[in-house]
Parts: structure tokens; sequence; C-alpha cells
């Protein structure tokens, strides 16, 4: 037994509590000497009727994050150690910790003309996703693969990677980890990698080898066939996203259905393995909300962070709201309505629909029999 | 009991077979009357020491099915009752049934201009494809799916089908069922639908509904998430095959995996929501064998049935060996050695290698644990 | 192309057929040469609107059986070659096939006292059934196990095996295997074993140690643990076997869910690893029937072979119907009709219910996506 | 922007860190203002190279936690609100939180003579283990079942249970379950029951209803057939437990393989509608080390918690070691080193052996492909 009790029992009062007795004081200290904790006091906070995150909703504006992340170029070298120049979304109501949501990291990483971020592989999930630019190009188990606007790049656990800078601009984008969630329940492994990519890692192909064995549509490589645990195509590309949701809206318009809810396109990235989530972890989806529609008020199980990749919108989140434009970040905490509406007259530069990537949990929550959704009436 | 007894027990002679005596006689002959059959005068055929196919390897010349269906046009009206203007391979050896392999049935199927086979479902698996032509259509559960050289259009058991020619000439293809194997288990049924398809069906549209939905790389519609138990992609393009085929053979050239031995690029069509096969009792795959390559001589249980899509080469199953060329068909019984040779020096019209599409009863196989195969030595 | 064409298509008359003409004539003539057959002369029995079995209902009496067993104890030796004194049921239907279904075989299996059935493994899976007797044991992958009344022992595919009757008197048990599936699918495989058995595996434990790793409920050895196609439980118990079908009716008497229907209690034969079907092709069940039930008239897909294990009563199925007792086998051909009725007053020497033991090859169909069944309405 | 940073990013010095310049504490101001955080300063902690766990290895004596417990009967009332009379194990690294890991709960619930614990149900996965006594029965979905010394009884999410004490003497056992993982990720429902069992509740019979249906070795109830997402057998019985361990050891005895190693016995209890773990997120094993007898040391992902129910020894975990004996609860921590010593010589009062029943979160590494292990040398 410790001899400082480390944590304190404190009685309460109520009309669930025992009567506070010096009896119950004593007991109170025999189970802080004996690190006991009582159900009684603690139910209503660890077993709520509904789940309470200790996430707050916030939006993250990506103009501030692109400014901090350009000073941070000049000033931060990148380099075995620091491993990579990435700034955490740092949600208000986790404690200091570089947590988006409670499971989720999401991070602006930006690399300066000629830099290399050196290889090394974790057992965290991972993905990039870019909202502007191009000209990097990310290496996935030796296998380069570029990297441009619309990009989603799914990066499972223990492959080794390494990114470099092939142009002549700084270039940044996001990164979505499971390492709050990999934190919490302890399962992690971290291994450095080569401190040199050949030249051949250098070359920047059109596409990548995995794209070239796995990126035709229903079509799977004999050689390679069997269920992989995290997506062995390793791009999914915008050409291929957009024309999806164009497709789906086209179908909606033609009278057939595809869409989730009127004007609401909605595709998930899948592991073509599998027909399941392209991450262990990890769910990735895009959304395109065209011109004036509002979604339906939606709460689940588990969190999800969100990214404009275009047009802009009014974005409700439990009893917060907030105007979102290209490349804002938002967080969406457990159980909290969530809903969006598109702006209806957009201006110039954008396509006339808003449109959202997001990443979430909720693997976490279908594999363990944890996952809830419920959809509310649309105003 | 029955009277007259349907079969005789014959008496055999051999070290591992009793005396035939009177009382041996006497008791076969009540074993007849009985309706019952030892196993030790059986046991060598019913459970020989390996597969020894029913099925005879053979070739079907596309110039001869042609010139038959082509006859058969002018000939044989299509509608409800025969349903389908198809002509089945028959394995001379298997009892004079429409069976090309004891649980695959391969048909030419020929459509004149204007045309219409009636609509109907089965729980027959089935596909289609197309080695030659354009211009018809057929319509799986109302979406209308145009049909080119090169595609493959899987239709799982009971999606209601029919087909339209809306071209100028008469068009031909491949259907694949699996016939023979439902008819021997005794599992199937079959429906009768409407006898005219609406305006919207006949119109012939780019791309299919299925292919808006299903048919860009690595993406799910959410709306339609979840296993199926048949691909809901109905439509595998040429242009997709063709350039996943492409790749290998590029990869294997700049010294990467990908093929599936040197000078063999192999790909399986799958369904995107399992990763799976394309269908529950049936396999398809697209070989494209270099020239002159030859590949390893392999045994499997199962059977397939092949057919040439492009090139020319010389093919062994077992003890037979024949020259194929575009459009013909042959068979591969169940644990006959097969290889290919692709043409060394190709006729200038075709691609310059031997493509092959395949298809096989394998998935019987593989999901009920009976899946053998064995690689034999290159030459 | 054959000489002499091994079929004949023959022209059929009626409204959905062709004219029949000298040129239709002339094309079958075609057709015969070039080994094809027209769907259109063959769509109805190929491709029925239910299935219609090949096979027939039938009842095999036990008294027959084990007269012509004893009978064949005396005649037919015991040994490599013909492997085992088997004499199985041969459907009237099925071709003078030592066929019980299509996709079945069943036989009665008689050993005299010290008699060896020789160790050999195939791929087909085979389970052994005791309706009376004891003091054989078989041993299946070195580990003994002795059989006795109302044991039920599972043995999967490619497990080495031999029997021997360790008793002073005969035994006869009832083999199930999946023979004629495999015979026509052609995925079967045979080997022979050792000539002799070692003399610890000649000894005669209680229990199996199959039993005792696997034997207790819910409970798997770590050592073992993993997903096996076959059942590791090599012996399911008389003593399990009557405890749950008289749990089920006591739950039923006291107002609970348990039984099928009113009346009639129903296990399955589960393999531990998975809670699925015990072997990768075929179901085993248990049926108790109380005094007086009659069951709801079923139909399913696939076939089924019963054997009566105690009462008496009356079976019906399709057009055929009779009276059943102690050891009668019975045969349910797909989608036909059937319904049972236990005998009311039951004689002295049972237990007052009909006792049902079943096997099918529902896993084939399930597996398959080809299940179906349809419950009628009690009469 | 919130006006005051929730947190502070403190520049740190290093190698790998950016010189500490003005500019740098202006970025890193900027950081707080727009809650940042960069990866660079928390790399080390947040991604180690291999688990390095929060939790404390800690032994919790059974003597003391019986002692408090039996105080707490008379000052702690059991009902609505507080819900149980349960005394959490906390482990004295984790913040002064009810956990015993980062994942798991265990604690002691106490009833005395004619209590109720009112009905609820809860997403929670829970189950309940006991070391001594009898008396109370649990009563899940309606069912009770009595609850004695050895038994295990899971009960997993959104099952309706409450508890009864039909004893004349207080009763203690047991609780574990998923409650830190639960609360970490944000999933939890939980709703109140009825405030009154019913009469026929209120019956002990001797056997559960769950018991009667799912209880017999490999044998399912047709009625029930299906994949459960946690196990329908709500009890599993010392005597069955006590049985496969005693099988366990008499094989490695007779030379065959079963133990886990030499002189340890261990088994899984598990679902048998699907082979694997009893619940969604908890493993539960448990193991007999035979006298003497030290296992080896081994590493695993995910944390255990483990009860002595016989016996005594000396544990070692990391570098933390104990006696312990009969009732005693420790923790093993992620990736921890962790061996098991059992007494040479037992006091009379034992079986002769080393008894522990354990707990883990490895389904959930199992699941999200974490899970890793290591077995180092024997000493």
């Amino acid at each position: 037994m410790t001899e400082t009790p480390p944590f304190a029992v404190i009685a309460r009062e109520g009309p669930d509590q025992p009567p506070v007795t010096p009896e119950l004081h004593d007991l109170y200290r025999g189970f802080e000497k004996a690190l006991l904790i009582p159900l009684w006091t603690e139910i209503g906070g660890l077993m709520p009727f509904h789940p309470r995150s200790k996430a707050t909703p916030h939006r993250w504006e990506w103009s501030t994050l692109m400014d901090l992340a350009t000073r941070a170029g000049g000033l931060v070298p990148v380099g075995r150690g620091g491993e990579r120049r990435a700034i955490a979304l740092a949600n208000p109501s986790l404690g200091g910790r570089p947590y988006a949501t409670p499971t989720l990291w999401a991070a602006i990483q930006y690399l300066m003309p000629g830099e290399n971020a050196p290889e090394h592989r974790h057992t965290q999930n991972a993905f990039r996703f870019v909202v502007e630019g191009e000209g990097v190009w990310t290496v996935v188990e030796r296998d380069p693969i570029p990297m441009r606007r619309g990009d989603f790049l799914p990066q499972a656990g223990t492959n080794w990677h390494a990114h470099h800078n092939a142009a002549r601009t700084p270039m940044a984008w996001i990164d979505g980890l499971d390492i709050p969630f990999q934190y919490e329940i302890e399962g992690q492994f971290f291994d450095v990698g080569r401190e040199e990519l050949t030249e051949a890692e250098h070359a920047t192909p059109e596409r990548s080898r995995a794209e070239r064995l796995w990126g035709h549509p229903g079509i799977a490589p004999v050689s390679r066939i069997g269920a992989a645990e995290g997506s062995p195509l390793l791009a999914y590309r915008w050409v291929d996203t957009d024309a999806a949701l164009i497709d789906q809206l086209d179908l909606e318009r033609e009278g057939f259905p595809g869409t989730i809810e009127p004007g609401h396109a909605l595709i998930r990235f899948t592991n073509p393995t599998t027909g399941g989530d392209v991450l262990p972890t990890i769910r990735t989806q895009f959304h395109r909300i065209t011109r004036g529609t509002r979604t339906a008020a939606r709460r689940e199980t588990g969190s999800s962070v969100y990214q404009v990749f275009d047009g802009s919108g009014q974005v409700t989140v439990g009893e917060h709201s907030w105007s979102v434009t290209r490349g804002d970040l938002f967080v969406v905490p457990s159980w909290q309505s969530f809903t969006v509406t598109s702006q209806a007259s957009p201006s110039d530069s954008d396509s006339g629909a808003l449109d959202l990537f997001q990443f979430s949990d909720a693997p976490i929550f279908t594999k363990l029999n944890l996952f809830r959704c419920a959809v509310e009436d649309t105003p």
C-alpha cells in the first residue's frame, strides 16, 4: 500500500448517497489507503445515460493554420527526432493534449522546397488529405506517391513512410491519425527507418505502384489477392472522388437513388480487399452538399473531424455554430447533433457546392458493437 | 421395396473382393432388392486418389460457333418459353447434356437487330462476356447496361434481366452460368418477368447506374453500403481491364512485383463490397501472356472455361493440345495439367499478346474447403 | 471435332419452339457435329421454376439392413482395397449409383469382433452415428474414440481414421459422407494410411483426447485456439444430446421459448471454434417429437437423410408416406414437403417420443447463397 | 478563438528541437491562441517506441477488500441512483479514477442477505466472477442465474440485469467491465429498468434458462441459431472449468499436447455462437499452474486483471513482485513482462496448484489489428 494516497474519495450528499457520518469518512479513508473508489459516488459521470463528450465542438480557420505553419516553416527544422513539421489541433477541453477529439489526431503538416521528412513506421494508422498545392510525394513501403489537391492517401499502421517536397514552393496538407486512441489503450510501437531514400524513390512518377495494382474499379491483381487489414490502394485521386459525387447528384436529378438524402452526395473510401473501411480504426468519407441544402441533424457515437474542401456554409454542432469556408476544420464530438447548410449563393471561386472531407473513429465502434446513430427530423 | 430392382450389383473378381460364391450372389440380389450398393465394389471409382474428371478437355472454334449461331438467327425466334437464343457447349463425355464442365454452362448467345430477349430471373448465377461487337444492352434490375467488346457483365442469381439489340447488326456474346451445378444439387428457382420493358429501359445510356454508383476505384456510395452476395457493379469495362493488365506488365519490366509469373499478367474481377469473387459460385479472371511466353503447368480442383479474347497460341490440357485464336473456347477439367504458350510472332491484327478470359467454379471449392492447386516446374 | 456425335439434338414441337423444317434439322446436325446443344430445347428441364429432384423419397427398414449387413459380415472380408464393409443406400431414381440423395452418401457399416478397418484419409467429409451397440472405437488422427448408442462422431475431410471392434459381438452404425457431391464437382483426394495401428491406439479410453480438450461447454483450450474448418470435437455424446432435448421440452412446458415448434425439440451439432456447422458440407441435427405431435410441413432446398433413433411414427415426404420405427432410414429430396407425426401411444420399449437424427447438405446451400425454406401451415 | 489559452506550449531544448528564440516564443504563443500543439515537442511521449503504460502494476489483498466491503455493507445502502455496492480498484497512477487499467474496471460487489441491486442496462460489457460464497442470483433478461464459487457469468452490453441475495449471509464477488474504455471513447448508454422483479424472477432455479439452451458442449438450439455479439451462455460453471483444466494437465502427463506450456493449463471462455471471445471487448481466461512451476515471461499489448482463485505463489510484473494468495487481485499493464511461480509446497487448504482467473481487453486489440505478444525465454 502506498503511504500517501494518490487521490481522495469525497463523500457526497444526496438521496442516493449514504449518510455522511464519521464512520463513512473512516470507510472512505480506508478506500483511499487501499486504492479503491466506490461506484456510488462516480456512477453519474462514469456511466451517463448517453455519451457526454469531454471534447468541445470547435472550428479552426485555415488562414490561421496556414499563417502559423508558414512561420514554423522558417523556424523549425524537419529531421530525425522531431520527425515531422506537424501542428496538431488541440481540443480546448481535452487537457492541453494535442487531441482533436478523444481518439483522433488532426494536424497540418508543412514542408519547404527540397525538404525531407525522415522515414519511420508506427502502429498508428494514418492518412493525408490535400486541400491545396502539389509537388510533394510521400513514399510508402518504397513506393513514391505524388500528392495533389483533393487526393486522399491512407497509410495503415506499420508501413514505412517518408515525405519529400520536390517542388519550388512550400506545401501543406492534413494528417489524420489514431494517436490519441492508441495512446489511451497503449498499443503503439514506433521504429526509425533509413536516413536516406534511394535515388529511385526520389523520382516522382505520375502514379504510384499501388495505384497501378489496385486502382482499377473492381479489379484485383491475383498475385496479391487476400484480405489486407489496411487498404493496399495508397492514393484515392480527386478525379475519381469528384466523378463519384457528380454521379450521385446526377442520379438524384434523374429520379434514381444514390444520394444519402436530397442534395447530399456521400462516398466512403474503402479497402478493395474487403469492401470495409480503408483503415482498421479510421473511417474516411467525402460529402458534397448542393447550394442551399440543409442536411438532416444527425448524432453518432464516436467523433469526427471535418475539413471544408470547397464552397462555404454554416455548420451547427450541438450548441455551437460557425461559418466555414475552404480549408477550415471543425470537430463533431460523440453524440452531438450535427447539421450543415451549404451557402445558397456561393462566391465566384467555388464549384457551387459545399464539399466536406470527413474522418472519424467509426470502425472502432462498429467492430466492438458500439456504433449507434440517430437521424433527427429535417427542419 | 420395388418389385424389379432398378440396378444390378455386379460381383467383381480381385484380391480386395470377396470370393464369388453362390452365397455372395444371393447377398448381392438381396442388396438389389433392398436398394443397397456396397462400397467395396465401387470405391475405386467413387473415391479416387485424385480427381479424375468425367469431362474431356475440348476446344470449340469461334468460326464454327458464329456460323451456327448466325444460321440459328434466321431459323429460331427469341421469345417467352425458349427465353434465349443461346447455344451451349456440350462436353463430349458428359452424357449429351449441355454442360461445358460438370458445373459450368457456357453458351454463345445471338441477338438480331431489334430483337428482345424477355425478362426473367433465376437463382443461377450468370455473366456475359463480349468478344466482338456492340449495340446490345442488357437490363438488370431495370438498369440498362450497354455491352461492347471486352466488357464483362456479372449478374448474380435472382436479378431480373432482359436483353435488347439496339444496333443494325446482329451481335453475339458468351454467357456463363452455374446451371449444371445447380441442376445437380437441386437449388434452382426461375421466375418469368414483364413482357415489355419501359421506354426508359429502352434508352441506351453510355454508362449504367450500377457503374455510376460503384465504378470508381475504392469508392463506395454510403447509401448502399454493406456486403452483397453478388457484385453490385454490373459492368467491368475493357478500358479498365486492359489498363490493369498493361500496368502489371509495365511493373514487371521495371523490376517490380505484380504479374503472377514472368510475362503473365493476371487480374480477377471482384465484388467491391467484399473484395471476394464477383459471383457466389463463379470466379472470373483475365490473363495476358506476352509473346513467346509459356506459362507454368498448373493443376487445380474444379473446372474452367477459357475464351481467347485476342492473339493466338498453343494450349495443352492433360493429353490434349490445340492451336487457338480469337474467340475460340476450351475447357480445363478438374486436376488436369494446363499450360499455354503465346505465339512468338503474332499476326498483324492482334495486340502482340495472348489475352484469355477465364471463368471457373473456384468459389464453390474455396468456400467448402476443397480448393487445391499444384504448380509444376516450368519447362 | 468428333466423327460420330456423342449425342443427338432432338427437334421439339411447341409454341415456344422453332418450326421443324429441313433447315432446322440441318442446323441441329451442325450442333451435334460441333458439340453444341441449344437452350431452347432444354430450358424446362434444366431451369425449372423450382427444384424437381432427381431423387425419390424412400424408406429403408433397419431390419432389412441389419439382416443383409450380418450376412455380409460372414462373406465379405474387411481390408485394404475394399477398405470398409459399408453398404450404401441407393436411391431408386439416381441411376444405380450408391447415392442416398444427389449429394449425400448414407451407409450401414458392420464390423465383426476383432476386425480392423484400415487407416486412410480422404477429402470427403464424414461422420458416424450409432443407433445400437457399443464396443467399437474409431481412431481419428491417432486419437481412439469409443462409440456407443446415440453418439455422433464427425470427422472432417483429410483426417486419418481407422476403426476397430474391441467387443465380442458385431457392431453396426451409420456412415454419412458427401461422396456424391464431391464426385460430381470432382474435388476428391484419397490416401492410404498405416497398415497397423500402435498399441496405444488399440487401448480403449473412456473419452477421446478431443473430448478432453473441446468437450466442456463454452470452453476452449488456448493452445488450440482458432477457427477450424471441421469440428475439433470428435464425439458428441448421447448424454449431452438427450439432456439438451429434455431441456428444450422442459422450457416449453414452463412457458419459455426453446423448441422450434410446439412439441418439437431441435438441436444442431456445431463446430465449437466457429459456432457453425460441424462439417464444411454437412449439417447434422437431432429432433425429438413428443407423442402425438405433428410437425409443420416444411420444404427446403437441398436434401436430408433421417434415421429413427427411438420411437415410431408416420412420415410424409411429398406424395410418399411410411410408418417408421427404430433404425429405419428415409430420404427427403430437395424442395419436397416433409412432415412427421409421432405415434400417440408408443410401445413399451421406447421413451415416449420420436427421436430423429438428420443430416443434410445445407452448408453447401447456405455458403453459396442458395438456401431457401418454406414452412407450410400446420394441419 | 478563446481569450485565455487553456494550455501552454513549452519550448524545449535539444538537438531535435528548434533554437529557442524570441520568434519561436512568438510562434508558440500563436499556437496557444489558435489551440494548436506541435508534434515535435510531444512525439516522444505520444508515439513511444513501445507501449509505456500509464498504469502501475499493483496488487490488492483480498482480506483488505473484504474488510472494507463488509464495513460498506453496514454503511451504504443499495438502491436506485447508486445502483450497486461496488468498490473499484483504482490504479495509483491513473489520476484518481476508478480504473484498474486504462481500459478495465474491476470491483468487489457486496450484497447483504435479502438485498436487491436494481435492474438496469448499459452498453458497457460486464461479467461477474465468484471467488467465494453462494446464494446470490443475478437475473439477466429475466432469466435468474444462481452464482457459486468458481462460476463465471458474462453479460454483454444492453442486457437488462439485477441481483438478489437470497441467502442468510452476505456475499461478495468480482465485477469486471469495460467502463474506462467506453468512457474514453464515449460510446456509453445507460437505462433504468423496472423497480421490482416478478415473483418468478425471485425463484432460484438450479440452472438458468441460458444454460439449458446453450450449456451442452457443441450443441446449439436451432430456434436460436445465429452469431450473437455477446455469449448467450450466461453461466460457465466451476465444474466445467475445473474439469477442462484437469483434462489438460492429465493429457500433458500422458505425453499429449493440450497445455500452453509445461505445467500450465489455460482455457478461454468463448461465445458458442462464434467460437470467439465471450464479450465484444473483454477476454476471460482461467490458468492452472502446477506446484513449483514458473511460467515463461510474456508481454502483450493491452492490460489484464488477475484474481487468485486458489493456491498461492509469487507474481512478477515488470519491476514489481508480490506474494499472492486466494482472492488477491493484481494488474498487468500493457507490454510489461509478466511471470508467475506457483508455490512449491502449498498449504493444506488448497488444491495443490495456483488457479488464476484473468480478464483482459485483448478483443479490442485483436479486432483493430493491434495485438502483439512476445514470449521471453524461461529462466
